[in-house]
Order: structure tokens, then sequence, then C-alpha cells
């Protein structure tokens, strides 16, 4: 019934499996390299997002958060799932770049990442424009999206310890450890 | 009594401190790209070194784990710990590069750790080849580097929360994601 199957999957999900393939080689999983090449050959597709281009270790520590399985590669469904987000954030990050400069500016970043689907607390703000936002405030392209894929993954890893939904979990040295030096 | 103070301190230190002025510039602060190029004019005198630079996203990391007063940027003491770090583990390094690749090898790795003041289980030393070494295992110099910094400072945050020593400690949602977030 292989005919069926494929007949069911829309055109978009064919399209995917085949970039998915591509990219992915024999052992059909994208490492970091793969990432970070894919996702700088997006941005040289794109001149009017401003960003410095994705390093190798921002692209492993992508990887690092969006491994659910630990096999230090990602998988089809988790590169299914970390592309669609790149592709909704790319929309937003065109929405919020108001003044046209390529960048969201720090007026517009709480807007922005609540259009990405977080609602965070000035303070929470602050944090990242201080982490990930360039000296005025601004976040290009390749800060906007590691950013949003680590909060992403931070809020998973907390609800996935949090299994009581009590809003605080118990953490050994060795959890600690294994999740904050595995991202 | 400055004259005192100043004969006081070694010509180590004095020679520090005129490093740190000519870094840190005006704002007598160690920013996040100040970081950058100075550590990667420390590799390029180093071509014994295997590396593939350090990016502005990994220094941007580095500050944020070492930055204890939250000023966004490295001051003189949070520089100096920092510092005196780096150069004892380019020591390590170079003592485990036992094969003379430049880099240290899967099989050296748990004892350049332990050298460096590390003494981690397997299952942690798996966790920290799959995010910073390449395919063969083997660890680069900035990979080493931003691995240990990340891994001091991932046990003093601990060691910080877990007041009373009891080796876990309770975390709500805002400290984690503070905590994740800002590393």
């Amino acid at each position: 019934h292989f005919t069926n199957v494929e007949a069911q999957e829309s055109d978009e999900i064919r399209q995917f499996r085949r970039l998915f393939a591509q990219l992915a080689g024999d052992d059909m999983e994208v490492c970091a390299t793969e990432l970070r090449d894919i996702l700088n050959k997006v941005l040289s597709r794109h001149q009017d997002l401003k960003a410095d281009g994705f390093s190798l270790d921002t692209c492993r520590s992508m990887v690092a958060v969006m491994d659910s399985d630990a096999s230090g590669k990602l998988g089809f469904e988790e590169f299914k799932y970390l592309w669609n987000n790149v592709k909704k954030w790319q929309g937003v990050y065109k929405q919020y770049d108001t003044d046209q400069t390529g960048a969201v500016g720090r007026a517009q970043l709480p807007s922005a990442l609540r259009a990405a689907g977080f609602q965070l607390n000035e303070q929470l703000c602050q944090v990242i424009v201080r982490r990930y936002a360039a000296e005025d405030g601004s976040m290009d392209f390749n800060s906007f999206i590691s950013c949003l894929v680590r909060l992403d993954s931070m809020f998973r890893a907390f609800k996935s310890l949090d299994q009581d939904g009590s809003g605080h979990v118990r953490v050994t040295i060795e959890d600690w450890l294994q999740l904050t030096m595995y991202s």
C-alpha cells in the first residue's frame, strides 16, 4: 500500500521529505554541519535578513536542544519540527522588522517574541537582550532563531521535568549538568 | 599609598592589568566581541592548536555564564578568573594532545577533563563528546575551552543554588528560564 500512503501525503510533505533526504545523506540524520549549511544557504537567498551567519557551535547547540533521542543528530521528525518553527519565526522576524533595517529592534522585541509564541516578563526579555542582542538592543536573524530554538526547548524541557504541573522541579547535580551541558 | 599598592603587585598582575585596560577600552568591561578578538588573537599565535576559531555567539555564551553581576560584560575580576582558567586549560590541552594532531582525542578526553579539574562519570563524558567533539570524537581548542568554561560555570551555578549542600535544588520555571537562557 505504498502508493496509497504516498498519495495521502501533501505536496508540501513530499517536498520536505526530498529536502530532508538530500540534507541528511546516507545516515538519514541531520548533523550540526549539515544544519549550518542549510541555514546559511537560506540566509544567502534572503538579503533582507541581517545576519552574521550561523556558526558550527551555534548549530551544535541547536541540535543538542532539539535532539530528543540523544543520537547527536536530528532525525526526520526532529528536523521537521525545527524547520517548521524556523519558517514560522522567519515570517515573524520580517513582520517585526518595522524600521526595515533587516533586524528586530529592542522596542519591537517583546511583541516579536509574543508573536513567536512566547509571552515573557520584562526581566526575561532583558536577559534575552543581554545574551542575544547587539549593543543597540537589535537582534539579527541568526540570534533571533537560535534564541527561539533555545527558548522553545527550555520550556519543553521544564514541562517534561514538571510532570505534576506544580511550576517547580527538583533537580540533582547529575540532571543539571546533563541538561545544561547538552544545550 | 598608591605606590605601595603598586609595588606589592607582582609583575604578572601588572601585565594583566595592562592587557585588561587595552582590551576593555573606555568602559573598563570586556564585551563578547572583545573576548572573541583576544581569543582568536591567541589562536593565531599558536599554530599547534587545532581550532576553527571562536564565534561571536560562542563568546556571548561564555560572557553570559561568567557574568556574575549581570552587566552583560566582564569586569576585571570576572575576566581575570576566565583568563587564568583559559591559560591553565591551554596547558592541559597541549599535554593531552598525545598524538600531536593539535586536538584532544576521544580516548584522552576523560583524563584531560580530570586534569582540568572535573571528575565526570562516563555518561556525562558521552554527553560532552556529543555536544562538543567532532565526528571522530576529537575536540578542537575552541570547543575544549568553551566546554570547560560552561562546565565550570554550571558547577558553580548549581552550588550557589544548593546552599544546604543536599545535592539537589528546587527550581521554578522563572529561575530555569533565566539560568538556561543566559548561558
